[in-house]
């Protein structure tokens, strides 16, 4: 949150857009032979035969997704890009392409793009993905990132929302609740620092929830084990909006019901520790948190033995009968109607 | 600009993101084979076999890059189209599917969100295109639309920009020049307004400029013309800047030089006198005023015949030696070198 004021910045309008486009590409190297032209055309041109081709897009905007007093740029830029690939992993598929639009005000100096920047480049080489296009304008306000994601996925394997079967498992991939836990305690630190700049917080107790938030990672490498287990999810979705959203999601569009246990659901020791020093109850958390960027899937029962005991997959419930509704079963045995109290982008505004 | 304020309308945060979704695009068909899935999974599902697929990008800000005082919602949804549509076709290539991601402050009412989907609903039905996903959002200031392109080409037929030859012919396709000084007209009629709301403008003398700055159709019927004439452009780029900035990009792209006669630029009757009324050059508005649409590229001299007296196309210049540098030659035959002063989205800030 400390600004050196010395340093001389470089402002964007001395670039044009077309030098400011060629600056901040001009270090991503093209990995895949689908990409037959990249960034510097009026389209980009792929190569995908063989295979479907997945679409996806996703926009964030400061002050509504993201608030750049603690989320530094670098990050923000990695995270955008998680955000949609991990739309392309929720359709057992793999991820290839990307386009990156951006509108910024001239409070940012190009060093604050080359920051962005970079994190897009970390996100593209460690995922394998191919810069290939965008736009790049100003802003009346603040910044704002669109990233469209291209993915292939062979017809035989795509995984759609809507064919959830009754008697199916409920998997769910890593632990729920962390990303939104680490947002609190970045907002609390955040206050502390407006009262008092010179405190200096000590987040090591908060360490992964703050890096859920911060920098997430999309689970491609899910994609990958099920391949490895030779199992094909029946239905699969990403966890942007809490757990409960994306079950409704799930059950509404394969038009079935759901027991969902609240003792199975998987939690880090540091979200019950916060959650615990919040006040907060750690089950609705999980529920409603949102941004954990988990694979949510349903599998056949004669696949369990195959996902059982590995670390990495959790079998929080299971698939009933439409009429039957969709339920959170408490520890106390309760059935209790679950609802979508995800976090919805429109409802702040 | 007169609003009904008594009109009772419906606040979007009432429909929730989902709800808002369903119901801006349930009027929208599917018309395309290749379009396996669309709106209302994770990702898209297409399968284009046998193609090269075609993506681009572009983002429209309200304050930016359209003035709602003066731009209908229902245009402004038609033209956002537009812009992308014709990024496909400057690749020589078919427009298939589209992704539309918005971002609004809540002083938009559903209603005005329908109008705007219902000008890009016309603009999917007139140009065979799909909608296949977006994101829908809430923006701190403003309204923002970010759309995504995606079309097919035949790997044989794709046209790029750096592939001019010299004593190629530089071709354009329509007129030159109108978009932007419709956009002066509206311009102008909104100061007048702002002094006298009652004032009733008659604008009949500048219907066709003002039908190019809010209508502007991209030119899918050129990419079929020119198969009829089997004729297959050397280079191509569509003028979204201004002639002047996209002769530069082909022939610095290219590596090569140009003439461009000035006598030979296409204009408008209205544009020529409307110039005249606003005491500007014709030659700099066309050169230089952006919006158009239109399609620029070369053909091989050989071709000549098959296009000549085409009333689409009109031959404006040839590509010469590199060396030669990229000119204007007057009507009083010199030459000038010509510079991109088209219109740069990131100096206005």
């Amino acid at each position: 949150m400390i600004e050196d004021k010395n340093k001389s910045l470089t402002s964007i309008s001395e670039l044009g857009e077309f030098g400011l486009i060629n600056h901040l590409t001009k270090n991503f190297k093209i990995q895949h032979k689908s990409t037959i032209k990249g960034v510097g055309d009026d389209a980009a041109v792929l190569n995908i035969t063989k295979k479907q081709i997945l679409v996806t897009t996703d926009l964030l905007i400061e002050g509504v997704h993201f608030d750049l007093s603690y989320m530094p740029l670098k990050h923000l830029g990695y995270k955008a890009v998680m955000v949609n690939l991990s739309d392309v992993y929720a359709m057992n598929g793999d991820a290839t392409q990307i386009t990156v639009s951006i509108a910024v005000s001239n409070r940012f100096s190009l060093e604050a793009l080359e920051e962005l920047y970079e994190g897009i480049h970390l996100a593209c080489k460690s995922y394998g993905i191919d810069l290939v296009g965008g736009d790049t304008t100003s802003s009346t306000k603040g910044l704002l990132i669109s990233i469209t994601a291209i993915g292939e996925v062979k017809k035989e394997d795509v995984v759609y929302r809507n064919t959830a079967k009754e008697s199916d498992l409920l998997v769910v991939t890593g632990d729920l609740g962390a990303a939104y836990l680490g947002l609190q305690v970045l907002e609390r630190e955040k206050q502390v620092f407006e009262v008092n700049p010179n405190s200096q917080p000590d987040l090591t107790n908060y360490s992964y929830l703050i890096e859920r938030q911060l920098k997430p990672e999309a689970r491609k490498d899910i994609v990958k084990l099920l391949k490895d287990l030779d199992v094909k999810p029946t239905a699969m979705i990403d966890i942007s909006d809490g757990l409960s959203s994306e079950i409704l999601h799930i059950c509404t569009q394969s038009k079935v019901g759901c027991d969902l246990y609240e003792e199975k659901i998987p939690l880090d020791p540091q979200v019950i520790s916060t959650c615990e020093e919040f006040d907060l109850n750690s089950t609705t958390i999980a529920l409603s948190g949102g941004e954990d960027y988990e694979l949510l899937f349903t599998i056949s029962q004669k696949d369990f033995l195959k996902i059982k005991a590995n670390p990495h997959l959790t079998v929080i419930g299971h698939i009933t009968e439409e009429n039957m509704g969709v339920n959170l079963v408490t520890r106390a045995n309760q059935k209790i109607k679950l609802t979508a109290q995800g976090w919805n982008a429109l409802k702040g505004d």
